[in-house]
């Protein structure tokens, strides 16, 4: 037996061995139920059977790659993430999180530690909602959560369904519409993932490990468009027109002060337009755009907090529709719940932190992740993130190795102690 | 010798022959130096072979088609408007202008009248700048104003060169290049183009024609972008962020309030953004948007007010960028100065309309038309406005034959008088 102590070499390899084979310049692209999180997923069913770890995997191809422990019996740990990425993203976004549990395992297999409880690495699924307008996919249809309707929703480039994206990788839609539940949890002791932070917050304040306190729940208009009147951009004017570009850009400024104030008052959220667009088959130049289409994500711990921006956009909607002569048409709401991480398993992963030098702040996840589906179901979870240069979901994506082995090693600590209860 | 009256049949049949053969559903297309735009010519240089008037083309295609008069050493009346159109456009917009004077030369011959000055009916390339981003391209060439690096302007659809599109219809773009005067300003008596109005004034207004008494001119950015950075949605702070769209929507809502004021202070003006869009190879959902596309298009009547809005954008840009973080890149301006129509020739225009008992109204073209170029030559220059219903470049576009007639009808009789010196 020897000192626990993760090999930086190991994860390296794999990151690197990732990142060749599923490069999709510029960045890499692991679409979800797609030939890159295959791939990925292959690769880490390899790596396992080195380790001599048991593979299952569930009708929706989630992978669980589990280390025995002494007593099966008792609820055992989760640690995972997921292994699909965003188109042309970056290959530390969610990968780092299997490749940690991985690398604590094999810290502890190497140390010849066994430790009482089992330890299950999970890659998830398609946590990734560029590609299927669902939030938690994997994770959802491992808990048994999946609405049998999702399954019919069709991948954004493919534009085949869920459900035979998954048939054509052999996995069992059936099973997982009638909502089958594969990991349950009351047999789960906790869940902790380990992610990239995604935002600047770490590397500004010059620390490598931020311990998360609660996750962002969200609500999103993904198809919203404004609908006001075709006009002569030259004959058309100021008072005769209702000009869908303008009525947005009134909606965006709105939306931003509604959000300053509600910062002021100590709230969190963000709100965020990430696309929009007059239709290139109609606008012009030289014409009052008619029509517009945007989309609105917007995200909370608070489900208060949400509960005021939604109503905040609704009346500024009804008063720009009354005012300039437009209508919004803002399509489907989707949106997921906010999530409180688990005090007491936060609490043990700063003392492992604490013993070993590492820095850490608190901070909250106003991205979504995987872990907050583990957590609104009532297992114990925890969420750590890793220090990230240049933010996520882009091909410059970056994480120091260092700061990796610092997480890994902090996991693999708890995992070898008998006394986590 | 009979009385002098348009005939409406004859016009109808025009136009619905142009409808038939350039229809592009939704609407009609009559691509600059295209198929569309060139059937329109052929089909004018048809009728006027049979009313026995003189052809002549231009080296950019440019049609003149004279009636000669009793004295054709003395300057002459020009007619004219365009015959292309936008893409998926109306039958009206140019079309109208060409028509009526082949239908006021024609009401002239049938009534056996033969005026002291020669009257040319010109049907002119290249008005809409949807196809090249390029101001009054025929009527420029015509007069020998466009520069030769014009030439080399792409076409939107096709990508090829306007010099290309030139030489495949048979023109000279050498001799165009060159610079070569084929109207000579001090050998016009005059310009008149009827158009429909394009924006809504006169059908709310009840009346059916327009005297117009200046036409805007224009600066313009085609192809502008905001620069920020891009972040993910959930994971970037506000007060991190460097949102493209943010400040886009800053800008526009910045525009409209100094447009509100200047109106209030009794300027003319239009503003509009046309198009927008973020990159769909880029953006996504869930991530704060690091740039974005647009185009501004800034009309007056007033060269002191286009310089107060470009100082004002200038000055909005400038406190954006400092606010937050990002960067405007404007990209070439191009634009075209205003014009004063001439007074005299109104007045004139305006006794036939009152001895006919036709409703009329005196306005000012915030659309931008060739005539602005005659009057900018020094040509006293007339633009008749014809009522209008569902405004222009758009397939719905309308005019009532009714209130075309009154037009073409003013038109004749003014060619017909010998003292309208």
């Amino acid at each position: 037996m020897t000192d626990l102590a993760i090999d930086g070499a190991f994860a390296e390899r794999l990151f690197d061995e990732l990142a060749a084979r599923t490069t999709d310049a510029p960045g890499i692209t692991r679409a979800s139920y797609g030939d890159g999180e295959q791939i990925a997923h292959d690769m880490m069913k390899r790596e396992a059977k080195t380790l001599g770890l048991a593979e299952r995997v569930d009708p929706a191809g989630n992978l669980y790659l589990t280390y025995a422990g002494r007593d099966p019996a008792l609820p055992c740990w989760v640690v995972g993430s997921h292994l699909d990425s965003v188109p042309h993203g970056g290959n530390f976004d969610g990968a780092a999180g299997v490749i940690a549990g991985l690398a604590a395992v094999r810290a502890l297999i190497d140390a010849g530690i066994r430790p009482r409880r089992s330890i299950t690495v999970m890659a998830i699924r398609a946590e990734e909602s560029n590609w299927f307008p669902l939030s938690y996919l994997g994770s959802r249809a491992a808990l048994g959560l999946l609405p049998k309707e999702s399954l019919a929703t069709p991948r954004s480039d493919t534009g085949i369904a869920l459900r035979e994206h998954m048939a054509m990788l052999g996995l069992d839609p059936g099973r997982v519409g009638a909502g089958q539940v594969h990991l349950k949890p009351n047999a789960l002791h906790g869940f902790i993932e380990l992610h990239i932070e995604q935002g600047p917050v770490l590397e500004a304040a010059d620390v490598p490990i931020g311990l998360v306190t609660g996750i962002a729940g969200s609500f999103r208009y993904r198809n919203a468009r404004v609908l006001g009147a075709w006009g002569h951009s030259g004959a058309v004017p100021r008072s005769h027109r209702h000009d869908a570009v303008f009525a947005l850009a009134y909606l965006i400024t709105a939306l931003d002060a509604l959000w300053a104030t509600l910062l002021a008052q100590g709230e969190t959220a963000t709100i965020t337009v990430g696309e929009i667009g007059t239709d290139p088959a109609l606008h012009g130049f030289s014409k009052v755009p008619g029509e517009v289409a945007f989309c609105l994500d917007v995200r909370s711990l608070s489900p208060t907090c949400l509960d005021r921006i939604h109503a905040g956009l609704i009346e500024i909607v009804t008063h720009i529709e009354a005012e300039r002569g437009v209508r919004f048409a803002l399509g489907e709401r989707t949106g997921s719940a906010p999530a409180r991480l688990d005090d007491g398993l936060r609490a043990k992963l700063a003392a492992t932190a604490g013993g070993r030098g590492a820095g850490f702040v608190e901070m909250a996840s106003g991205a979504g992740h995987d872990t907050a589906v583990f957590a609104n179901a009532g297992v114990p979870s925890a969420l750590v993130f890793l220090r990230n240069q240049n933010g996520s979901h882009n091909p410059d994506e970056a994480m120091r190795i260092e700061d990796f082995a610092v997480a890994a090693d902090m996991l693999a600590s708890l995992l070898a102690r008998d006394d986590n209860e």
